[in-house]
């Protein structure tokens, strides 16, 4: 296989009230907060399009994530048996890539108001897509 | 905003009979193939787990893909007005990350077996990740 890396350039930074990570909830729909996703001043021509309503998969990089993990207890769960972090939303991965599926609340310029984001106030954001209409093929 | 960049280390590559970019389809539910994950040695451990019929999103960096594209014609028709990447699927994006939902068919050392996948033979695989059983918080 390639030995070739590749190099993300953050195209914007979540804005939030989550300021920790040890009170931010694992996933959107546990306790994920209202935020803001602010585009760099060049990314944002690409927000053309999006509207209030609009379903959105947001891709961050969770950069206070432990890329040597590749075996990890389920949740945390200490009494639960390591399983492979590819099977696990774990933060703790080699590329540490945030999934999160959130609603368009607002748009302004150069930034997007959303929910239910479970991202801490300063995480890079590296990617935004639709959910496609057909579940099968997008999600 | 963190001028910060972020370097992706591919866990493993893509094996499929879909060679050519031209003859692939736009989205996996549009004519995806089978297609091996085969990972790199040292990121195999991250797969224990994974057993046929689960549902993955497979994260690729689309390595062919133009980086410095803001604004497309919807699925590269013309006749539909410039629209930004960040509302569409496109491949051209600043971090061309592909999406792609799969079922593991077969699970072999270092390597899954899934569909259906778009993404062509040689494309690397940046991160693997479960389907959550809430849609509202995983896809």
């Amino acid at each position: 296989m390639s030995r070739t890396n590749y190099i993300l350039e953050p195209i914007g930074v979540v804005r939030s009230e989550l300021t920790r990570l040890e009170n931010a909830p694992m996933q959107g729909a546990e306790g994920g907060l209202d935020a803001w996703l602010e585009l760099a001043p060049q990314a944002e021509p690409g927000l053309s399009g999006i509207k209030p309503g609009d379903e959105l998969i947001v891709l961050t990089w969770l950069h206070l994530a432990q890329r040597d993990m590749l075996q990890v207890h389920p949740r945390g769960d200490l009494t639960r048996p390591l399983i492979g972090v590819f099977a696990t939303r774990s933060p703790d991965r080699p590329n540490p890539i945030g999934l999160h599926r959130v609603t368009v609340l607002d748009v302004a310029e150069q930034k997007l108001r959303v929910a239910p984001l479970e991202a801490i106030d300063g995480t890079p954001i590296v990617d935004i897509k639709p959910v496609l209409a057909r579940s099968t093929s997008d999600q």
